[in-house]
């Protein structure tokens, strides 16, 4: 079973990276774009059967190690 | 409209990120964890109301700054 944890910064959090982006993509011809937020993306091999158990583990995963949630919020999906 | 732009090292590309992760998971007390990528995540707004027109410059924007595809790979998803 595969778990895809995806780590946000929180709204009202500043996000100079995603800021940088933005900036370089309107430089790059990109005119569109408003705003622009950079997270990471953590993809687990769990060696579960159980598809609650893994969607448990993974949070635990998330609030003990992966997110920092005093500013980042997280997100757990389960696949395969 | 919103465009997610997911990026991950390609599979066969060494993630040192990854295995620091899984080997911080081990140590914490999840031994069912497997192997781990990580990876980036990008949430863009876009001014543009035509969906197909927003992945095509999303998926250009992934090309020209978001993404090394040399060792990298990514994924487009437009909602909202």
């Amino acid at each position: 079973m595969k778990a895809i944890v995806t780590v946000m910064l929180k709204d009202g959090v500043l996000d100079p990276q995603g800021k940088a982006i933005g900036h370089a993509l309107h430089m790059l011809g990109f005119p569109q774009v408003g705003e622009v937020r950079a997270g990471k993306v953590i993809e687990l091999e769990l060696d579960e059967t159980d598809r609650a158990k893994a969607k448990t583990a993974a949070e635990d995963m998330a609030k003990k190690l992966l997110a920092n949630t005093v500013i980042e919020s997280f997100k757990v999906e389960i696949t395969g």
